[in-house]
């Protein structure tokens, strides 16, 4: 049977499920770029969500990201994130959640030795009308906080 | 078609796959406890492989933790670990491998406000004769490095 929703998570259960769509990104110096994505939430009864993300190349359908991680209930209208990227990046995001509007900002970005140099992550994920939207904005070692992903997914 | 393993994680292949078992824990001042687990080791010919984990209860398979993140080279002999914890713990580690014997310690570990105060987490991963063992070390603000949990899985 499947369990119920954590109450402490029923402000977040609008984004359980599996939502599947198309992004586009850029980077500084870098060649603008269109990717495939999909984003899996999910829920076992406690008060987080499991959250799972791919990307993949419009071309061939390569791998391009992967994310894996948790959503938590962080207090009144807060809510914390803890990710891992294959980059061999660690992230601890913080923010807030307003309805189906969550925006969340890096209060850590752990590195590997052979990490890219990250060294900010801001995240806003909203989902409207069916559509979940997000924007990904990111920094690193000399690159200024700059718009680098997003996308637009309806659930499948 | 199944894409090759990327030749910088064929050291790591052979924890490629689903292994699953029983694994037993203690903590100071609580009971020791036993439980069920499934990890999972999956790649998509990139160079970092997919690691998954999920643990429950003997008695009523409710779900007492996830893992989720991410397995890289760290250059010669060394082996890289992200992971994102549902308590709001982000992790980075560190460490060797040798043969089918992982052992890394956490460079980092990040914590949400609400996350228990966990400082310090080592592991050691093997495989030999077909099964899975591995040991997590984890220590606490106030609380000394200590075994927290170990297991033995098979694969499925």
């Amino acid at each position: 049977m499947e369990p119920a929703v954590h109450p402490d998570v029923a402000n977040l259960a609008f984004l359980l499920g599996r939502w599947a769509g198309e992004g586009e990104g850029e980077w500084p110096r870098g060649e603008s770029f269109r990717y495939g994505e999909e984003m899996t939430f999910e829920h076992a009864g406690e008060p987080y969500l499991q959250y799972s993300q791919r990307s993949w190349s419009p071309d061939d359908e390569g791998p391009i990201h992967f994310e894996r991680g948790f959503l938590r209930p962080g207090g009144p209208g807060r809510v914390e994130l803890v990710l891992a990227h294959p980059l061999g990046i660690a992230e601890v995001a913080e923010g807030t959640i307003q309805g189906q509007l969550i925006e969340v900002s890096a209060t850590a970005v752990a590195l590997t030795t052979t990490a890219s140099p990250v060294t900010e992550l801001r995240r806003r994920i909203e989902v409207r009308d069916g559509t979940l939207s997000y924007e990904l904005r990111m920094a690193m070692r000399d690159i200024e906080l700059t718009s680098h992903v997003w996308a637009r997914l309806t659930r499948v």
